[in-house]
């Protein structure tokens, strides 16, 4: 369609980096196109921690269930969630902040997820590979104590940065007629679909390079969601200041 | 530095929409371009509800602060965290769903935001305007019945497309000192950064086309967080089966 939308869809996360850096004039403009992504309110809700320092990179791999391209990536960002520099600013201005209503945990979430995804893009138009690291969510206190994070800031997910040196498939996603719909959500769930999809996924595993599986989208959902999900998540939430409300 | 970063840095709101369609092939890539985005776990867990009726584009427009662009814009799409269709796939396995962690909501919406800004890149790419909609969540009860949302789907923003008919300024962001740390989050905000930034801000309203401001960054963030930001989110959740724990 255009080379933009070629980017978007070509994208397959990049598990495998080179040792070449990033060099620091692309970073910039990878950030920049971070923080050019919308916000609600303005509010720019986000903050990056980019972890240089070799001895917390190596503690992040550890509290992120070990997975070695944390530390090996050329780059290594924590996407923070933060209310905390805009609720500094009612001190500059003689009010008193609020920050515990769920929706501003939602507003701040978003914002830092529409930042790293700007990031992503602008990285992969540059033949850059990434990772997201949702695992900075399995220890996010011992995180949050190591990265210094005040109340108010969370990490949301790590994000890995270099250059690739793996080319794995492109994973097939659901059947549009599964996840859009016109005017209103369907009653029931469309099993045929699902079905059709299962097959397609279990031939793209099949097939794929890495990380051979057996099972389809519908058996992997059904043991995710059926097993507890990090259930510290929200008294953690709850202790650094977050959905009080 | 590439085509796609000079895309990305030049993101503005579109809140004035010419009447002309977006050819259909072209939504095709742009909702393609959305589902290509990361998905932790592959959960995929978005659904697109696509509004043509215009009888329900009405309302939404009513329910969303009377922004007429809801109305006005050639697609808009209300963007839904889902859980359900993974959670129907326990079914499919004979297992028990559990849908309430805090961890899955938080899955669930940044698959969203991710999806969501492909999708806004995509748009953008082609030459068409977009515009969040936050203001959905202003009565999520009322546009899920109006979408018919199930338990364990809800509303996270809407999105407004369509070819732009305005052409306004790019809002300076944040300096990049205030919002990028390396290793660690700093223990005092740099109260001259923002300062220097309000002072940015202030100068950008003043010379911009349309709804000039005067308070700068600070104040407008002082503002937004001392006052109750949508109360009602957390008893919604809750009543819709996210975050029992």
């Amino acid at each position: 369609m255009n080379p933009i939308i070629d980017v978007l869809k070509s994208h397959r996360s990049i598990r495998q980096f080179t040792d070449q850096p990033i060099d620091q004039a692309l970073f910039a403009e990878i950030i920049m196109s971070g923080q050019a992504a919308a916000s609600s309110n303005f509010l720019q809700g986000v903050t990056i921690i980019r972890v240089t320092d070799r001895a917390k990179r190596a503690q992040l791999r550890q509290l992120s269930g070990n997975q070695p391209y944390v530390e090996s990536a050329a780059e290594f960002l924590v996407m923070c969630a933060d209310l905390n520099r805009a609720a500094q600013c009612c001190d500059l201005h003689d009010k008193q902040a609020t920050t515990g209503f769920t929706e501003q945990f939602i507003l701040a979430t978003v914002d830092t997820a529409l930042a790293a995804q700007n990031i992503c893009v602008a990285a992969e138009s540059a033949g850059l590979g990434i990772c997201y690291i949702g695992a900075v969510r399995n220890h996010p206190d011992q995180v949050s104590e190591l990265l210094n994070l005040p109340d108010h800031v969370y990490p949301v997910f790590g994000l890995c940065l270099g250059w690739p040196d793996q080319a794995p498939e492109v994973k097939p996603r659901l059947p549009l007629a599964l996840m859009l719909h016109e005017n209103a959500y369907p009653s029931d769930i469309d099993r045929a679909q699902i079905e059709a999809y299962d097959a397609v996924m279990v031939d793209y595993y099949k097939t794929r390079t890495d990380n051979k599986k057996t099972a389809g989208w519908s058996e992997q959902m059904s043991g995710l969601l059926s097993r507890e999900a990090r259930p510290h998540m929200l008294e953690f939430l709850r202790a650094r200041g977050f959905m009080q409300k």
